[in-house]
């Protein structure tokens, strides 16, 4: 399930809008168990991720969703949320810091915040930008699930 | 589609195993197209992952993967790889670097190669270690899709 804040909000957001300091916000996403395990079957089949005898895990205690899962729906809110791109898309140059310091479990309700760090005119590409940014993905507890610090190639507004 | 190189090997990698300089290979996977579309729908709804006007799109010429996605592959051809882990499974604490210098297309095969690149024993975990490790994941052209830096928390082998 995906609640997007912004659904009345048609613009997109260009490199030009994206200055340091700002923070774009999410819509939330729910942590369904049934597609957590699948994607963990289908990605990333541990133990821990998928259930087998994961309740008897003596670091977690139960099911918790993979890193790489949080990081696809980190993406997909992102997407969806005030940070949208036009038809061009953004293209991930790089990461440079990728963890996760909470685990996410299923019920989890997830949002995420991207500040802006740097950023850069592209001399490859005149039409784009280069941002560096932060992403930290939170649960309803406000932990924080997941860091993503990128470098982002980003679309300028068309003249 | 996964092949498996080892199959008719068992034992489980531990972090004695794991010395520095070693590397272990993985089976390969075909990206499918309509599965490389519908995770992209899911997860990262962008024109050129998803093939909305993608073959216009003047940097790729036609729908290429989300990083995402190849990230979840790399996962997954680990996992059933030289590098398989015991019930335990294996954490990973952070990614240093996350990068995909070639985009992934249908059709293309992938496999990929870890690297052990630093070890030490865990102080608050003594049934496991830490490694550093990097992992490249190839096309069929050996072109690299992918290079990982991550330090992962790794079971010991049990007394």
């Amino acid at each position: 399930m995906l609640i997007d804040p912004n659904s009345d909000v048609a613009s997109p957001v260009y490199f030009e809008d994206m200055t340091v300091g700002r923070h774009f916000n999410t819509g939330s996403v729910t942590l369904d168990e049934a597609e957590m395990i699948r994607f963990a079957e289908e990605y990333d089949p541990q133990p821990m991720h998928t259930g087998a005898g994961a309740e008897h895990d003596p670091l977690f205690g139960g099911i918790i969703g993979s890193g790489w899962y949080t990081a696809a729906l980190t993406m997909k809110l992102v997407v969806g949320g005030e940070l949208r791109s036009d038809a061009r898309g953004r293209i991930g140059l790089g990461i440079e810091l990728l963890r996760w310091p909470t685990p996410t479990r299923a019920g989890d309700i997830l949002t995420a915040v991207t500040d802006i760090l740097e950023t850069r005119p592209s001399t490859s590409h005149p039409d784009r930008g280069i941002v560096k940014l932060r992403t930290l993905t939170y649960n309803q507890r406000r932990e924080v699930t997941q860091e993503l610090i990128a470098n982002v190639l980003v679309p300028r507004r068309p003249a």
